[in-house]
Order: C-alpha cells, then sequence, then structure tokens
C-alpha cells in the first residue's frame, strides 16, 4: 500500500481523496491543512494535523500530495517539504515550471528524496499529448483549447466589481477556431480561440455599469468577446455551482510529400478538481516506484513511462498496447 | 546524426524515409531489400543491398528500422538481427506483442542490444492513450474505434474472389457507437463499432455473385454490417488508390461522487504508412538516446519517457510542458 498525506484540503485534497478510494494500493494517511484540524472530516484511521506538525508524521506517509494553489501555497511549501518527503505537486505557472522544477531537483537531490511537479491535465496529460504528436508530426502546427469550464482568477476578477452578489466565468472555445486549427492555422492567438462568458447575480439597478466594467477590463477581459449573462440567486444556484471544464490538443502536421495528419487528444470533465486529483494520484504511484528504483531529484510528466502509471507493467503490456 | 538502415521498401519503407528528410538529426545509411537493390532509387549517398549483406554495413548504421509485415517478415527477421543491431519495428499482432518482446528482451539482453517493439499507431500511439487514460481514470469504459481507412487483411480478400480486379475495402466507424462509446457502454464489440465498405471493380454479369460472396463471407464480413459498392476502374484509380486511415481511443470514467470525466484521442491521417513511419523515426531517436544510456534488450512505448521522443528535454519542458 503506498501511503498518502494531502496537504490543503480544498476543493483539489478533496479531489485527490476520492481519488485515492479509487485505486487500491492507495490509503490516505493523513490531511494537512493551516486551518483548524478539527474542521475536517475524515475517515476513521486518518489523521488530521496541522502542516507545521507534519514532521511527526514522517514515518507513515510514503508520498505527498501538495494540493494548494501555484501563485503562492507551492513556491512556499514545496521544496521545505521536499527536504523530508516525496512530493508531487499541480504547479501550473507555465512560465514559472523549469525554475521551480530545478530547484526542487537541487533540494531533492541533496535530501535524497523525489518530486514529480506540475501534474494535472494542463501542465499534465495535454504537455504528454503536445510532446508526442510535436515529435510524431515534426512539421506541423499545435493549437490547445481550454473549456468549456470555469476560470477561477476570471470568476475572481468579476466579483471584485462593486455590486457583483455572485459570479463565475467560463472560458468557452470557438467552433470555428477548432476548425481552423484543425487545418493547421498557425495564426490563432488564445483570444481567437476563445470567448468569456460570464454569470453575474446582481442588483438590476447596477446591471448596465456591472455589464460596463467587465467588458472593458484589461488583460482579463476587454481584449476577448466577452457574453455577461444577468441571471437570479436560484439560477445560479442550480447552473452554476459545478467545476466543470475540458479542452483539446490538436496537432495537424505535413509529411514530405504534403499528406496530412492530424491528432487530436480532448477531454471533457463534469468535476475538474476530481480529475485533476485522480490524475495527480496515478503520478503519485509512478513517484512511488521510481523512488524504489533510486530516483531523487525533481520530474515531470514527461520524464515518466507510460507503463509506470497503471498497477502493473505487464498487465498493461498485454491488455493495453 | 543518427544513421538509420531501413529494412524493406514497401509503403512502411518509403514512409520512413520520407520522415528521415524531416528530422534534422537523423539521416539514411542505406536500404535494404530481398529483392534486387538494383531496383530501389535511393537518394546519392545511400547505400542499397540485399538483407543477406546487412553484416558488411554494421559500422554505418546506428539504428535499423525494420518495415517489414508482421505475419512472416518480423517474426523471422528481428531475432537474428538484433544480434547485430538495435531495432525497431511495427509488430501489430496484438496477442502475440508478450511473446515476442520476452523474445526480443533475452537476444537483446545476450548480445548488448536494443529493440522497441510495436511502434506506430495502433499498437503505438494509441497503446499509450489507452494506458494514461485507464491510469486516469482507474473506473471507467474504454473503447477504440478504427477508420475510415484501408484494411489491406480484408481488401486481399475481396480481391481473392473470382471476377473481381480490383478492389478496397474500408473500416468506418459508425457515429452512433462513437456517441454510445462517449457516455462509457461497455457492450460495444467490434462488430457494432464499424462497418465494412468495399469498392469492386468487376464485369457488371459478376456483380450479383460477387456481393452475394462477399456479404456472406465468414469471420471477414457475414457477421459486420457490409457495403459493396461496385465502380468503374476510372473510379477506382481516382479515389481509391491513397492509404487513408484513422480511428479513435475513447475512455469514460466516474470519481468516486459520479462526476463523468471522458478523454479521446483522434487521428485522421492521410496517409497511413507516412504517419507509422514519422512515428518510427520519433522512436527510432528515443531507442538511440537510452542506448547511449547503456539500455538493452526490448522495451515497448509503454516504457518510454514522453520527453525522449524530441530532440532536446530541456526545450520540450520549457515549450511543451
Amino acid at each position: 500500500m503506498i501511503r498518502v498525506g494531502i496537504v490543503g484540503y480544498g476543493n483539489l485534497g478533496k479531489g485527490v481523496e476520492k481519488a485515492i478510494a479509487q485505486n487500491q494500493d492507495f490509503c490516505l494517511s493523513g490531511i494537512f491543512t493551516r486551518r483548524e484540524p478539527s474542521s475536517i472530516m475524515a475517515q476513521p484511521g486518518v489523521t488530521t494535523a496541522l502542516v507545521s506538525d507534519i514532521l511527526k508524521y514522517k514515518k507513515d506517509i510514503d508520498v505527498l500530495i501538495l494540493c494548494g494553489g501555484s501563485a503562492t501555497d507551492l513556491p512556499e511549501q514545496s521544496a521545505s517539504l521536499l527536504r523530508d518527503f516525496c512530493c508531487i505537486d499541480s504547479f501550473d505557472t507555465h512560465a514559472k515550471i523549469p525554475e521551480y522544477l530545478k530547484t526542487l531537483d537541487a533540494v531533492g537531490k541533496e535530501c535524497g528524496t523525489l518530486s514529480v511537479v506540475s501534474v494535472g491535465w494542463d501542465p499534465g496529460l495535454f504537455s504528454v499529448a503536445r510532446a508526442y504528436f510535436c515529435a510524431m508530426l515534426p512539421e506541423g502546427v499545435s493549437n490547445t483549447f481550454w473549456g468549456t469550464g470555469v476560470s477561477q482568477g476570471h470568476s475572481d476578477a468579476v466579483r471584485r466589481i462593486k455590486g457583483v452578489k455572485r459570479a463565475v466565468q467560463y472560458t468557452v472555445p470557438l467552433e470555428d477556431a477548432i476548425i481552423r486549427a484543425r487545418r493547421g492555422d498557425k495564426t490563432l492567438t488564445v483570444k481567437d480561440k476563445h470567448i468569456r462568458r460570464c454569470y453575474v447575480v446582481a442588483d438590476p439597478a447596477l446591471h448596465d455599469e456591472i455589464r460596463r466594467q467587465i467588458i472593458t477590463m484589461p488583460n482579463y477581459f476587454a481584449e476577448y468577446v466577452t457574453e455577461v449573462h444577468f441571471i437570479t440567486e436560484q439560477e445560479f444556484e442550480r447552473d452554476h455551482t459545478a467545476m466543470p471544464h475540458g479542452g483539446m490538443v490538436l496537432r495537424s502536421g505535413k509529411s514530405l510529400s504534403g499528406s496530412t495528419s492530424e491528432l487530436e487528444l480532448s477531454i471533457k470533465l463534469e468535476s475538474n478538481p476530481e480529475f485533476t486529483g485522480s490524475v495527480l494520484v496515478a503520478y503519485a504511484r509512478a513517484l512511488y516506484k521510481l523512488k524504489q528504483e533510486g530516483r531523487t531529484g525533481a520530474l515531470t510528466v514527461l520524464d515518466i513511462p507510460p507503463a509506470y502509471l497503471p498497477l502493473d507493467r505487464d498487465k498493461a503490456i498485454a491488455e493495453l498496447l
């Protein structure tokens, strides 16, 4: 049994907890939080404790799954936790991944631990798709689409507008842009590929002003086609409290003789944090196996053979190859 | 430069030759055939020789790409060539892969060479998709569809019927079955998922009898929905001499709380042998790197990290992760 500690018990931590229950070779050892541990309703036998007390539980944990955010939690926590634990995270600030990886690689090698960084679906499953597709079609054009799904950052930006009671923003890929991407269009920008659709609960007297503030907000909305829909609190509660997401990676390439190949990965998730949690658990298994083989430092999903994710390599070769 | 020898110069061998020209770190060293070598029109500087003379060229070759068929060529050639060369092949008799792998693993370990077996799109890209999808959604249903594309075996079966001048058989996935697969239908058989569409050139007086023989042919057609279209020689030449193919791997899974995730890889190829050739070249690069690291024996696509396929790991991490 691979004994897991979850650090951070928000939506992602709860997703990981559910995924562990679906993998018979895993057990949840503890949940570690910065909040009051007694507020967590854990299953019997699962420790709940403050992150600051985590060293007390070192002997009970094989892998820590870090479920904090990429903006502040992970940069603060991951290097220090890696000194004592093998860790896996979903660090998703794409531009900072090489530096983050380098820092953790040095810590892991120094301390004899192993880290797998940036695990989820993007970065994660989409990254491996991009790597396979680019290598298999060296002359071609790749495009990634996100959605339809909730963007937390954009939802927060709308919620900060005065008078907004509740709000959610969906990133929606444009069908026409997908068709152009399939044909290998290399001119598509993120803004050409997506619209931003907002559902807002607010006092009707403020609707016009709120709409104006949303669609003119620089960086977030002004450069995009943005839709604003005002709905009632009841409609919001009924239709917009789930966390769906999805997206696609496409590559269109040409052979030397001009024949076209189109490769496409698409995913559709009713719950973004539950799927991300499930991906983290699969890679936690790979991390555990690699650590058993003596690997230390930090790795990415691109460094891990697919055969390390399922329970058994020989069974995967017989049944999945 | 990775110096490649191509063994077998049919459609796949020609696809590999084209793919090598699109990868700057590769050069084609020689083409080896069982036919008369002088019949091959190779680029200047490329050796053409009989396979039986291949040992003379041992020092000029880093990787052999075996482009023969899985029925007889590969089982006859691969173990003996692996004694002297690192080899990669597209062995695609799924049921026999574990045994084939085991045989080559023993030879490679004995001789200090490395083999990568069953590389292409199925087995190959589809296999890695199945492995990722199953590990990421442990409770779910997978389905693979093939087509629209030419099945060589079924085309041959039609051509053997008396009076048939030319024939091609396309395997066509059924839209309705794809929708059921997306919903996680676990009852779908290969026969539920595909129809078999034949285009045949033959004397009109024989059409009824040929149609009857096709649709009643056991194993090949009798169990399937089969369409037979008689066309003219000119129509055949114009519309049915290319080798398109494609297909999809789908997995629909549920989390512990019942949320659904749908993962889908789909590919659409104007030229099956050219894409397969391109995949073989990407994995030949991985094989070369792994051999440099001292690996011997035999591996599958499931054993190879995605980062080994592109030219440069750090660049892939910075740009694709």
